[in-house]
């Protein structure tokens, strides 16, 4: 796999220097832009290109520059959604670095702006900065093959992924600005559209497709890819109050001071003991102490429990797409890991 | 022209359809979503796809429902680019009626939300809004023509349209944040790259590139393009300050209140008399008054004079493009009228 991922490596690396030239014959402060984009796509876990890698190569592909295009692809794609998704949820780090909107707000502020100015800034620039990183995506898409019918249904997949994405990221805005509580069900809906779509079930696919694997697999694996991006929201959302910190580099008050509506706040919301932690929950300021509060009180309620299961539940889903379609057993073999280390993550 | 027109309206009417039938499956609000996004696209003058299906049929293209593909997609593309200007100028109304940001503004305050948290909301809408209408641009052009050579150079026209238009986007922020006044060559390369480029430029060669015209006609068209479009701008710009308010339905306030680096300002600021009126450029609170004493220091000056000139010039230039390349006398005989119209606008 590290010799696969060497390969999404230079095509992104010859699309990010073919443009950033270019740009530096149109703007210094352009190609600064690119450069920033660049560095704002390297030092990801290429989770999506290595779903696309293992699909297409288990599944008999032998064009490993096409495949790495259409890992590329959703590599740019994934920068563009998170460069935009930081800049709907006004965040300027990520990985405790700034991201885009960050380094320019703080170019900005240290050329003598003021705070929302600087900020609104880094937002306008991150904003074309993800427009670039989209277009990116598709040009790269366009690339990965040379017969006309495999590229439309390539291009077709990333489409739907924008699409379905641009659903979950309006329905989870929706989610954060209106004060009811969504069903279990919604909430599991806009995980699935706004991750589990663009980051398992098409990159899958499309691995799938380009390696001329027949309708029944591909349909098996977008089955798959679902289950098994929901089931990893899932455990992520537990991850984000019950984590550990130390591993997972993210703190466990951030999701609880931000109100965050997961399936397992959903499920609480519905006992009888919602009522001792519902102002907590929500509240910017929420103090270690009353975050161990909330915590025990998501334990004793069930609902922990409850959000583990439905997590292994979909895991369990996955697997039984696997079986029964056809999908070859070096396939399964690679892809049954996957589910261990997305279940395990919590336990 | 009228004919070949809804032809465009067809194909975008047609996009709009399935789109919203599709996020009518995933969320009530992704459907409305959607009709916002038509709606934001309903009511313009369809210019670009005017100079599409000018070029195409000029050059003998014969296959108008692949133009209006090429044509619808130049309309998206410039939805996508005004939603996500309206985001980056933090405006809320364009053409006198609530735009993407501005409708959802409305909703959300109506809802009971602060204005502040309002606007963010707008603003994050529109953000994903036109990300769909960037993808659907990518799209409709890739429908356009089924020789993948063919497609695969107007896919390539509008990945350089986005890229330079950017680039401009860029600079034109760079520009109204800091101090420093641009020089009339800077703001004529980010006029040309925001809006020449995308607006002109590209269209005429993605028609003239369908119809199967020459490198060289093609070549030329882009001159004339480029030449045309920041002709427009420039005049544009003149409008801003000096138009008729009735006839191009924008205060002529505007411009000077935002201090907007124009080529009228640049000149102006070169003068003697500029220290009269620097300050009141940029003053967000201008008097009608005080706009008349800066409209006639840019007269004195001969700011004005010079502006006009500038405009002409790149007009003739324009012309002179339309020459020697092999252009039929039909296409010169077509645009030249377009040149008159811009030209003519502002005296």
């Amino acid at each position: 796999m590290t010799r696969h991922l060497a390969l999404v490596e230079e095509v992104l690396e010859r699309f990010f220097s073919l443009s950033t030239q270019r740009a530096a014959t149109l703007a210094p402060a352009y190609e600064a832009l690119w450069k920033t984009l660049r560095s704002n796509t390297a030092g990801g876990k290429r989770f999506r290109p290595q779903m696309v890698m293992t699909a297409y190569t288990a599944l008999g592909g032998s064009d490993l520059r096409s495949a790495a295009h259409v890992g590329a692809s959703f590599e740019l794609l994934h920068t563009a959604l998170i460069v935009h998704d930081d800049v709907v949820d006004r965040d300027f780090v990520r990985r405790g670095i700034p991201n885009v909107s960050g380094s320019y707000r703080d170019v900005a502020q240290t050329a003598g702006l003021s705070l929302p100015t600087a900020e609104h800034r880094g937002m306008s620039v991150a904003v074309i900065a993800g427009d670039l990183a989209l277009t990116g995506s598709f040009r790269l898409m366009e690339r990965a093959s040379a017969n006309p019918e495999v590229r439309d249904a390539l291009v077709e997949l990333l489409d739907r992924a924008v699409f379905d994405s641009a659903a979950g990221e309006l329905i989870d805005v929706d989610f954060s600005l209106y004060s009811g509580m969504p069903s279990i069900e919604e909430i599991v809906h806009m995980e699935r559209l706004k991750t589990a779509v663009y980051s398992f079930e098409a990159p899958l696919q499309a691995g799938a497709l380009l390696a001329g694997a027949t309708h029944d697999v591909i349909a098996a694996l977008g089955e798959f890819g679902r289950n098994i991006g929901i089931a990893y929201q899932i455990v992520d959302d537990l991850l984000g109050v019950f984590g550990n910190e130390a591993s997972t580099g993210k703190t466990t008050l951030g999701d609880l001071r931000e109100g965050k509506r997961t399936a397992l706040i959903a499920f609480a919301s519905q006992t009888s003991e919602w009522s001792s932690i519902s102002q907590l929950v929500g509240d910017s300021e929420l103090s270690a102490e009353d975050a161990a509060t909330v915590r025990e009180v998501l334990e004793r309620t069930g609902a922990k429990k409850f959000t583990q299961r439905l997590a292994s539940d979909y895991a369990d889903e996955a697997v039984a797409a696997l079986h029964g379609a056809g999908i070859p057993q070096q396939l399964i073999e690679q892809l049954t890991p996957l589910v261990t280390a997305v279940v395990e993550r919590v336990r």
